[in-house]
């Protein structure tokens, strides 16, 4: 998907919400989860079984927020985590999304950095094939070659870790060196040699509040993806404040405080109704540009 | 694995190799391939047929080399890129080693990163289970609590990046801080409040030389594991002259030079030649101890 795309699907919807997909199969509603059981009842192997609920969950969380947001972000380690089935379900998931919501922006959430010659693997893995991904958020530690082969791929993007959402961002992304610049913005300045605004995004936490407004400095064009909106503890307000700019240039990300909103029943309805609660704060903003 | 099991292995077989299990579809020797297609005949599906080609080659590859090293390192996008019957395939060959090499130490190449909640999810997958390996490579930028998660496993490691192989390499992880520390020196000294030598190693590329000087003031007793070596150009001698400790200290990766050493019929006997080499280069190594 392109950037004038994105701003496109932000502007018509009114909204730039990303809704984070991390099932975790302990927090699936029991009922869901036996009703795959029944409907299988003696055909699918364990695997299967997996994956099959996995998907039945996200299906539920993508049909019943879909109006309310711009973008999917799987988080792979969510898939990971249950193996064979856990991929099956992953590339289900996306399948589903490219099926059915076409016009929806998908972040492969898997935080990759490694030598080129294997970042061309993981660039296969994510952005080749039917399952193929619109983005990719990739670590920045291991330099250039490590984030380039991603940004072979025309109208894929890369998102690059700059400032995250958690304690340990302080750990490393904030240390200065002999100039007074923080290693954040070093990987914001120095990555704009290896793409732009139309190919590249920065994973900046909403926790990190007042500190948009040093990174509007440095990509005053790029888009943002913000997760720690929720459970994490960031203001949406304060990030669209300091964050944003005439094409919105934010994503918005919430995961467990939308999909995971209710154990019942009603965890759909409960989840559709915890984006519709971003997307109309969201709206109230793009108004204001 | 504990690290005196892993320093009896060493000194026991005269070894420090580390074998990089990343399979290359294109790259396996044809008739390889075409027996496995012959032997699967209208059985098996496509990613059967693809988990079972790069389970083949990975057996034909580990049975061959299992004498000349310690440990065997799988790079997860290697696996990855080739989806389903990739993680299938990764799978089989974590339960081929655990079966028939108990005593080979196993390092998932994942350079993984992520906050505490997702890193748990990411240690799960590694970690438990009946393919669970002995340690996995995680990327710093994110700091403390992407990092701990991995640490809760008893007898299993991480092994953190710290001065990579690659170009990138130079772009962040060099940069100084004002009192002149250099980013992959804080990280080394930073992550010692999280572990210790018995439960993190850290990468350290052969590319980096006399590096290893400077890393081994900070981390004397840690395990280093040091890609680099063959296709990518470092020097076992410069390696062992400054990177060695008294229990050896080094775990030395050779992938491309070993696995694709011929894409003939001899792969096989090319492979365990090519590790044999490094093995009598490392055996005299380990003499002077």
């Amino acid at each position: 998907m392109t950037k004038q795309e994105l701003v496109k699907q932000i502007k018509m919807k009114g909204t730039f919400l990303c809704v984070g997909l991390d099932p975790v199969l302990e927090k699936i509603p029991d009922f869901l989860k036996e009703a795959v059981v029944k409907l299988e009842a003696g055909k699918a192997d364990k695997n299967q079984l997996t994956a099959k609920q996995l998907l039945s969950f996200n299906r539920a969380i993508i049909d019943a927020t879909a109006p309310y947001c711009v973008a999917y972000k799987p988080n792979l380690a969510f898939y990971e985590a249950y193996g064979v089935g856990g991929t099956v379900a992953y590339n289900l998931t996306v399948s589903y999304l490219r099926e059915f919501y076409p016009n929806h922006f998908i972040i492969a959430d898997a935080k990759r950095g490694d030598i080129g010659n294997t970042a061309k693997m993981y660039a296969r893995a994510i952005f080749e094939g039917t399952t193929s991904a619109d983005a990719i958020t990739v670590a920045p530690y291991m330099g250039e070659d490590s984030v380039t082969p991603f940004l072979e791929y025309k109208d894929k993007w890369v998102v690059l870790l700059a400032l995250t959402s958690n304690k340990g961002s302080h750990d490393f992304q904030m240390v200065e060196d002999k100039d007074g610049e923080r290693l954040f913005e070093r990987v914001l300045r120095q990555s704009q040699q290896w793409g732009n605004d139309q190919n590249m995004m920065y994973v900046v936490g909403a926790t990190q509040g007042r500190m948009f407004e040093d990174i509007r400095k440095l990509v005053p064009d790029h888009f943002l993806l913000v997760p720690g909106v929720g459970a994490q503890g960031g203001s949406l307000e304060e990030v669209c404040k300091y964050g944003m700019n005439s094409d919105c240039g934010l994503l918005v990300n919430s995961s467990r405080g939308i999909i995971f909103a209710s154990s019942g029943e009603d965890f759909a309805a409960k989840a559709a109704e915890k984006a519709k609660e971003l997307q109309q704060q969201m709206l109230a903003e793009l108004e204001r540009l």
